[in-house]
């Protein structure tokens, strides 16, 4: 799988460049490009404790997208799933730590534990004050004393940030750390594997079948599972989780692992807000991508039981946009529909050559029913004689309840007629056209004047002009010769419509996606229904 | 491709639900699933212009995610990929549109065309004001007069959104959205199809080939390029929108069609921002997922002239998170590393007995290459021994330049010189020992006391206790028994490591995912060194 990267070897320093860029000058890097990937808090003063993290790349928004007021103060960047070098490390905890000191928030990959802590050594020998903490948040393996560290760092970073925010001492965000360490817990499940720039990719997971605990790196689940649904997907992760849940009131984190689509994240987030498998789930942070791992195609739940601070913690409101705030979950807020959709049925009023003239427009569609599908199957698939025709068999039943004695009302109630028994985007157009002609009529205008108002909102709405190869082809010079009679008329809609033949090039409709050699020789066939109609009026 | 649903029919309104129970209230749905999902801007109170979008859906977060204050005041949402009907349209427009009208914002396909258009045809028919545009901001097909609808919708949801929370006019805000229209252009570019829930996946994009120009729905691109970097399909996609890009500041909006990865769109952020194909782009919107098609792995770039007046509307801050805001683009904040990345070098004195000892262990480990090797291979890579003697050797060389006669400073440069020649987990670890040692011998404490210090801090970095297989299994009853001579610290070194051939089920390091039965009968190769030392050191 391709991806959207220059090389391997820039793709970290590109992107961190891209990130600095749309930051609003909140953020800054340091100047040790390629080897030293290290972004901080822009105008940072180093009078509170600062908070740095980091680790291997391919986690984004993790971890730069959370460095600001009330959270990171610094990360340091590995290359993609590669811990960063302790002299990045160090060089982060130089940059952002004052008097007050710094906390390392650390996932549990030896990796990283290793760089940051001899990074920690040699920043304490220069007298700093450093505490490390370690965050193994996955409960997926749980025969290794060492767990991973995966999406519950963020919460790490959301309490000690606020803390620390607000000036608390460096233990007392570090207790508050452990204290979220302790309580977090976290497990993933994805449908697919991540692709590793620069690897080919693994293709471990049949269709059909999900991984229960990957790790945030590709890591192997713990279990194939049968994949079915979005709602058994959850609750096997909430099953897993139930355990580790913890009492009272709870935070859940939604992480989308990277290749999740938006859609599939609020069907999991509407699962995980209506089930009932862990009680007390009251707060919803995302989902969102938070923690990713590429573009694997997954989710992970972490969930933190809170008190009152923690939740004050959690909530406090910070300017970084891929934090996606933590929120109360509610029920959907459902208002009535409103009145109106169901529209006025018209009062039927008799007027006998007005439904003789109906009746025999509807019949001339019903008659033509073979013949326009002939040519439909030219530009089409064949059914506009069939989608005339049944509507006008629809309108001709209903002849006796339309209000024939009322020509505004009459052009309404044909409208709202077709916009109920004719289907496709011709009964729409058809519709939009009656309608709004019987409301030019009522607007004072002439029938002629009405009709070609009706015809201009067609165009509006349906987007097509005169040679473009539709009805309008025929209707127009139709409509423009009525003043002279139906004569004229027909003569200039059979001229239209016979010179739809000539026009190759269809601009609208679906016939714009057929090819000229198909089109060439035959009409439109709803000019040449129009044609037709005119044609039989003047017949009779 | 499996995907996180339940079923095709309920996706949508779960989604619309989904989204509902994290919007803190601001926003509500009608109460007309399945067939009429109309979300709706909670507490609108009719009193300014109301604007409807909507359309298929797909496209998440669009429209949902985009209703709000300063945005739209209702969403209609069709099955995926299909426009809703007139009825669920005709509900969105009574729902919200009071007497100041109302601005349907509709994405240039025929379905939203005809639904819309009828809609407001029906609600015209009750007297409410209403007008409509329609957003063909597509440059992909140029022969075609009816562009698509795409990603440039957003620039008239926000600046037509802005406008009407200020309280201007219908007409005002209908010619300020046609004039957005009028000048915006976008295009996209992926590298995958997306998955339609419910049908088989087109595989139609060959690896290394991009569609260049593809649409929103998955319809093809017009061109089929090879993919080499995102440098050259940003290139690219600029390339053609420069005839269309207008005059003066621009802003541009980087949409993940759904399938980028966050990582991915940084890097193409970096690589927009780096361009000079276009002058004058200013600001952007995104990156991020704004108007998706599914899973599409691929972006797109919509680019708007701006006025000052439209900047400001642009820039007017709103409460939805999934609207990432128009930030100005800017170089990279670059600040100076900090000093003291270089470890001070210590001064070199003699001591001729110190120097001796170094020598011997170090002699030791280059002697026990083989054999160490031989061990390690049962349970990693086999180089155990050869990472050992590597380092002894370069510690060997560098004995002269050593601060001999100074213990603590000796320990430091121990741990320096190993962090500096030593590769893997075991290097660093032994020099946070060695490091840590000598931090703890400067204060105060006894030799024995100090190395103590050293192995719980490596313990506390390395995660690794007595009983997991590593040389802590050695070095503890080692250092234990060493107050009574080396004699007895080699019998304890000798026992730690042979019991290590027991421990089946490694609990740290490398060894933790080997099998059992490859594992027993072996001694771990740390402790084995660990036990060869103080032997040696016994010997001489």
């Amino acid at each position: 799988m391709a991806q959207f990267i220059n090389t391997k070897e820039a793709l970290v320093t590109e992107a961190i460049d891209g990130a600095l860029r749309t930051a609003k000058g909140r953020l800054a890097r340091l100047d040790g490009f390629p080897h030293i990937k290290v972004v901080v808090r822009a105008g940072w003063d180093k009078s509170k404790v600062a908070l740095v993290s980091g680790g291997g790349s391919g986690h984004e928004p993790a971890h730069v997208g959370f460095i600001g007021k009330g959270m990171l103060t610094a990360a340091v960047c590995g290359d993609v799933f590669a811990s960063p070098s302790v002299d990045a490390v160090l060089a982060g905890i130089l940059a952002v730590t004052g008097p007050a000191g710094c906390l390392l928030i650390v996932k549990n990959y030896t990796g990283d534990r290793l760089n940051f802590g001899l990074a920690a050594e040699r920043a304490r020998a220069y007298g700093i004050k450093v505490s490390m903490v370690i965050v193994d948040d996955d409960i997926a393996l749980p025969d290794l004393p060492q767990a991973r560290g995966v999406a519950g760092t963020l919460f790490v970073h959301k309490i000690a940030g606020a803390l620390a925010e607000e000036g608390a001492n460096l233990d007392t965000v570090y207790q508050a750390a452990q204290q979220v360490i302790k309580q977090v817990a976290s497990i993933g499940m994805s449908l697919d594997t991540c692709t590793v720039p620069g690897s080919p990719k693994e293709d471990r997971i049949a269709v059909g079948k999900a991984e229960l605990g990957l790790g945030i790196h590709g890591e192997s689940g713990v279990e194939l599972v049968n994949f079915t649904t979005a709602q058994e997907a959850m609750k096997l992760v909430l099953e897993r989780l139930k355990p580790h849940a913890g009492d009272g009131p709870k935070v859940a984190l939604l992480n989308n692992l990277g290749g999740a689509t938006p859609l599939e994240m609020v069907v999991l987030a509407e699962e995980l807000a209506k089930s009932d498998m862990i009680s007390d789930i009251r707060y919803l942070v995302g989902p969102a991508p938070m923690m990713t791992s590429l573009d694997m195609r997954g989710f992970s739940v972490s969930l933190l039981p809170v008190d009152d601070r923690e939740l004050a913690l959690m909530t406090a409101p910070v300017p970084m946009r891929d934090w996606p705030g933590c929120v109360e979950l509610n029920a959907p807020a459902i208002q009535p529909i409103p009145d109106g959709l169901t529209p006025i049925k018209p009062i039927p009023s008799q007027e006998p050559a007005t439904a003789a003239f109906v009746v025999q427009c509807c019949d001339l569609f019903i008659a033509s029913e073979t013949a326009l599908n002939a040519l439909d199957a030219q530009s089409g698939d064949g059914d506009t004689g069939s989608t005339l025709a049944g509507a006008a068999r629809a309108l001709k039943d209903a002849v006796d309840l339309l209000p024939l004695a009322d020509v505004t009302q009459l052009y309404r109630a044909i409208g709202l007629e077709l916009s109920q028994t004719m289907g496709g985007s011709s009964g729409v157009l058809l519709a939009i056209f009656f309608s709004a002609t019987g409301d030019a009529i009522s607007s004072g205008l002439s029938q002629v004047q009405a009709l070609k108002a009706g015809l201009a909102r067609v165009q509006e709405v349906g987007g097509a002009h005169p040679g473009d190869r539709t009805m309008i082809d025929a209707l127009t010079p139709a409509l423009d010769a009525l003043p002279d009679g139906f004569v004229a008329a027909a003569k200039a809609a059979r001229a239209g419509a016979d010179h739809t033949a000539d026009i190759v090039r269809a601009k609208a409709g679906r016939a714009s996606y057929i090819s000229e050699e198909r089109l060439k020789g035959h009409n439109d066939p709803g000019a040449e229904a129009v044609a037709r109609l005119f044609e039989n009026l003047v017949s009779v």
